[in-house]
């Protein structure tokens, strides 16, 4: 009914995260988080490093390498829907740090995702919304912002 | 830093929801409410007449009048973030058929909205995507497709 | 600091559920728990008779044999707690009309009952205070409403 | 049914936040968080003063300048509903201490307090009424008490 | 520090899910689903089919191909670990029921899995505690249950 | 249906938490709370000395003293219960540190504490198994590792 499965999602989509055949999950899994996320990604994998190694393998395979490289939705789109969640839920604000400078990373607007935060409000109540802006005052605090382009 | 105010992105948006300055917050609530929901709006309202009418009016005036009308961010990414806010909570199964469907009216495509749900996985848990996903089938079932167009 | 012990607040408190000191926590609770939530307690544990019927035991002694018996609180202000905490929380809609009950023979009124629930909107989001308000208008439907009296 | 309309309520009610009828909800909202909150509302407000600043004006214009200033409960209510609600959701710390202070403010006592954060073990699990009452020890603790008064 | 990689734990490691070399994610993830779930899981699949047949795969590969496939937790502690996690959520409750079944099929009896459900009472309240415990005696209910063993 | 009593369990079950009958449920809950937590139990107690004095009593009493004395079912299942339970509702950070500790106290190992958060992923998001990977690392580093034992 809904959905289309991935081959014909490709044909019939413009973004082009048109997977390598010969690329493994984990390979295609980092490649789209480093697009998205820069360095923050690694970090992840470097502290997990003496504790759960595998599952930084998995946090490649599956929300990259699977769900993120998937056509059918950009990333701009997959960001808003990450970052509302997280700011939502309230309880992941390390991550919702993480995607809302993803978000920056992909395309959207400090406007934009302050509006996404403060729609949460909506939601999940005015804590978690403030909560939200507050987490991304942070983030956008530590980002080099030149001279001439004010935000 | 982030934000401009309302008067600043009402420049810099090319999106027209552009405040009829004689228009009131409920009447904007109900315009922008109308225009995503459709009758969805109304039938929560009635709902609410012999119990807490008052909060009909909040409900238009605040999340539509106010945050939906705002410039800065478009109502299908408004419903992405929203849809993908509510299956990541997963406890207002009601609010999210209202707004898988919004979603629908306002340019989402089936394929994206199972994204966006799918997507939840990594966040909230294969739960709540398949609740989610359930959720999307039952609005989906319910909507007249015509017979040429597959989706 | 802030807390006495109970014996200290015993004396401090005008309300009277003083503890019978040849009371059990048990029958404690079996009396707390019929003066808050009348007939309702004892379908729980009726519906636990088969698969924990020590639970019903512990429901009886902790909540209601210790905590709401508790002098420092009176009956009224702990329902208003409750009902907040359910509705906020949203996954427990069956508790949360037993609540609402609760809240009524306790001594709110439906006004006071629809006003807590609206306020949830602020903390925990519209489609909780929503789904609370509709769990209150099926218990209110249930009652019986004297003719004269028009709420 | 079950509810009155605001005028209705305005009438059937003691307690005075009547609406000055020239009073926007914007300058009844500054008024009423500042009676609750004193000075902590305004720190928020200036939090988000380069991140979102209309968002501090819909939170007066809404939880404040709408709901709290409701007549038909009063404020010490929506204080006990306002600390169990975020003390059982458990994600919103920060906003648990202001609302902790407000509860204090609107005359509510310490063992009050103490007391409602304690019956959230039966509804929230006993973390939450542990980090809840935690929260309220570090607020009391930053309050002047007078030699005399042991509490 | 912790963790040992898959392959030094499945020297260290009694249990034998041995992954066969040869099988795929997919066939594996299907081999465990069968193994835990019975026919719960193909159900699940079939629902997707229409609405997001890529996500029943997902659904195999990773929960079942990666996560209980791994030794370093035989599949009783397993099914313990998801109980506990669904009931103390409390927001989905057909995925509890399904692994309430799970849990029997492993080898939890319902003794254990009562005690599981009672004890969240501890962590997450006395209404997820029920409501876990009300999912169970619907799934107690729907067994055969032969006339000499008890339970 | 499913449950026995107390006392024919306590025949059924070969584990000895063979209740004393001359010792009180605040006996019995301070014997299982340093059993399993050791000197962490202690701490809260302190800490809870000036504010809520008796919420320690039941803080024994109720989950100790009465839930994890329970025969039918063994102190490291209920660990993994209680790990997977906090870890997946993701905002009880510190109870969770405390019930890691008390699953090495009972015999879990550091592996099968990392392969439960592990597979919160699929329960509860990728960020709850993270934050629950981190909490552990931070108790594992607290921890005197002899040289020998590489874990």
């Amino acid at each position: 009914m809904a959905s289309l499965s991935q081959t014909e999602l490709a044909k019939a989509d413009g973004v082009d995260h048109s997977p390598d055949l010969n690329e493994s999950r984990l390979e295609r899994g980092r490649r789209v988080l480093a697009e998205v996320d820069g360095e923050a990604g690694q970090k992840v994998v470097s502290a997990l490093a003496d504790i759960a190694p595998d599952f930084a393998t998995y946090l490649f395979e599956f929300p990259f390498g699977d769900i993120y490289s998937r056509p059918g939705l950009d990333l701009r789109s997959r960001e808003i829907a990450t970052i509302a969640a997280l700011a939502a839920m309230g309880n992941a604000i390390p991550q919702l740090k993480v995607h809302i400078q993803a978000g920056l990373n992909v395309g959207l607007t400090r406007t934009e995702i302050a509006e996404i935060l403060m729609q949460m409000a909506v939601y999940a109540g005015f804590p978690a919304a403030l909560n939200g802006l507050f987490a991304a005052k942070e983030v956008f605090a530590q980002q080099f912002v030149p001279a001439v382009t004010p935000r």
